[in-house]
């Protein structure tokens, strides 16, 4: 069984890109403040998760390979994973203004931090760049340098039209549930997380060991992109089901007005009188109004509707990965090993 | 004598440039609504303005060779020319933003228009992701591929480290003249402007033509990047000493505490009475204020001191031109047609 890392070990990789990131500006002669200012940026906004999506590429490589890493594999597969979270940091500092966010990992979202404001946006971009500047750093003589700056600019495309189709379908101040569909559900599932936080990792795992063949790709993206899915479904049931002490937060799904999976499979079963309910009192600022949904969403029985949703999906993964043709490198494990992370889990 | 290009014929270039842009969103299936979005942030953002950046790559292009474009060097040459204004719509839609900017080219700014606001960051996002789909889908199989990639990434790069000393050296609510230096003013200029508007166009024509010697390339830099500085000198003495009917606008910098040419210019000269004029009036929403500050420009005579700057830097740029080694490919005309643009230009 291949190792896995741990969030420190992951961790202990970052100071060694950070000093490359601040090198690339200094040889610019960035005055100072402006040095120190991308410095706390890359502080804040890139390092202090979860690491999942970035550790899940190391944890991959190893898994391909079957055998704990050597230090230089792992240092590449670190790096590309910190590259995705990179990635995610560009797109969480600014989603977080797009959708007038408070908090963001139990502190005040950056650009309300203090004399951060619209600056904001500007680091958001300083984020995206440092992953092409750790590629070109490290990556330049690697037999699959171009495919590594196609598969990031490609995910960010991808992830751009999820969070625009996601911003036009609910906007916070418009409630209209016509807008709502499972279809629009889907895309923006896909789109806006599925591929940078699922297929990502591994395509790019795949790509570090050359194994990255047409068939190895696709199958990875027809196993992960549903799995990608049945992630986001299970996120969203927790943002009401779930325990706050466990998902560490209070859901405000409901008052957000957000496309949620709960939200879409109600409107597939409401009477006419139910769906009335929804429309006066879904997307309100209004704890009594978001009371009445969640009892609804009691009524409707949505808590089965996920169990039973949840059932069918794992059994189609399952069957799915078993199938998955390993002649050319591509192993079962890696795939075994998301779903293992992902299947019941309460936070 | 080779060709210029006119406005008329790059633009004709654009509904391709967009079709393909679009049909990579559609194949997505991005939903309709989203497409038309993008469809209009394209038109709104990208289209419209004078085009001096994007057609400065055909000119070149045309310069290098000696002669008129075939029909397809001038599709590849325009379509990089659009892509430097793709670049640019991505700086100028979230500069915007940043800068609380009311209009561009005489319409309310993008995240001013009905319904944008914030969903403006996510399209400015898109705008630059555009240029690499139009990379791959024109230019993945030149011969540098990888160069193109790279070049975008790294003047990107530039581009924001000087978007970022200018926000935190002049942010607009806090006026302190202690933040402005010369040496600060020139950092912002050369990485916030001349790199993407002068140095950018001429390496990707060089590029096109595989002229992209690391001499050729150094000696473009060497000529574009002074030239581009002077050019945003003269943008800057424009704002206060320029007619509106030429400029075709009213300038602001000093109501805009704008770390500009002529504020620095002043504060290297100035007596501590003239200082402490300039401490009260610099950088205030008054128009009163404002006239203290343009007397105060007219007594330290920096129309003059303009005039000595631009007739030094000029000949300066000549002997540079002159000294140039067209051994391998590179021509004067291309810096003689630069130069010629902006010299004694009145708007």
């Amino acid at each position: 069984m291949a190792q896995k890392t741990t969030l420190q070990e992951f961790e202990s990789v970052f100071p060694k890109l950070e000093k490359v990131l601040l090198e690339a500006a200094e040889s610019y002669k960035l005055p100072t403040q402006a040095l120190d200012w991308y410095k706390k940026s890359l502080q804040v906004n890139a390092v202090g998760g979860k690491c999942n999506r970035g550790m899940s590429v190391p944890d991959s490589v190893s898994l391909l390979l079957g055998r704990a890493l050597t230090e230089d594999e792992y240092f590449q597969a670190a790096t590309l994973g910190w590259m995705t979270e990179l990635l995610q940091a560009f797109f969480l500092v600014s989603d977080d203004i797009m959708d007038s966010s408070i908090t963001r990992r139990g502190k005040p979202c950056w650009y309300r931090q203090e004399g951060v404001g619209m600056i904001a946006i500007n680091d958001a971009f300083m984020l995206e760049t440092a992953i092409y500047t750790l590629l070109k750093k490290f990556f330049r003589s690697h037999p699959r340098y171009v495919d590594f700056l196609e598969i990031f600019h490609e995910v960010t495309f991808q992830t751009e039209i999820g969070q625009l189709c996601d911003l036009l379908t609910a906007p916070e101040d418009v409630v209209d549930l016509d807008n709502f569909s499972m279809e629009k559900y889907r895309f923006i599932v896909v789109y806006k997380t599925a591929y940078y936080s699922f297929y990502l990792p591994v395509a790019l795992a795949l790509y570090q060991l050359d194994l990255a063949t047409p068939e190895n790709l696709k199958q990875a993206e027809n196993i992960l992109i549903p799995l990608g899915e049945y992630f986001q479904v299970q996120d969203d049931y927790l943002d009401n089901f779930g325990l706050p002490e466990h998902i560490g937060k209070i859901g405000t799904d409901i008052m957000d007005n957000k496309c949620s999976w709960l939200v879409n499979q109600a409107l597939a079963i409401v009477t006419p009188e139910q769906r009335r309910i929804l429309e006066e009192n879904y997307g309100r600022k209004d704890s009594a109004k978001e009371a009445v949904v969640k009892k609804l969403y009691d009524d409707l029985k949505l808590e089965q509707r996920y169990r039973d949703y949840e059932e069918s999906i794992v059994a189609d993964l399952r069957a799915q990965i078993d199938r998955i043709d390993e002649a050319k490198g591509l192993k079962k494990g890696v795939f075994e090993a998301f779903l293992g992370k992902i299947y019941k889990r309460s936070k």
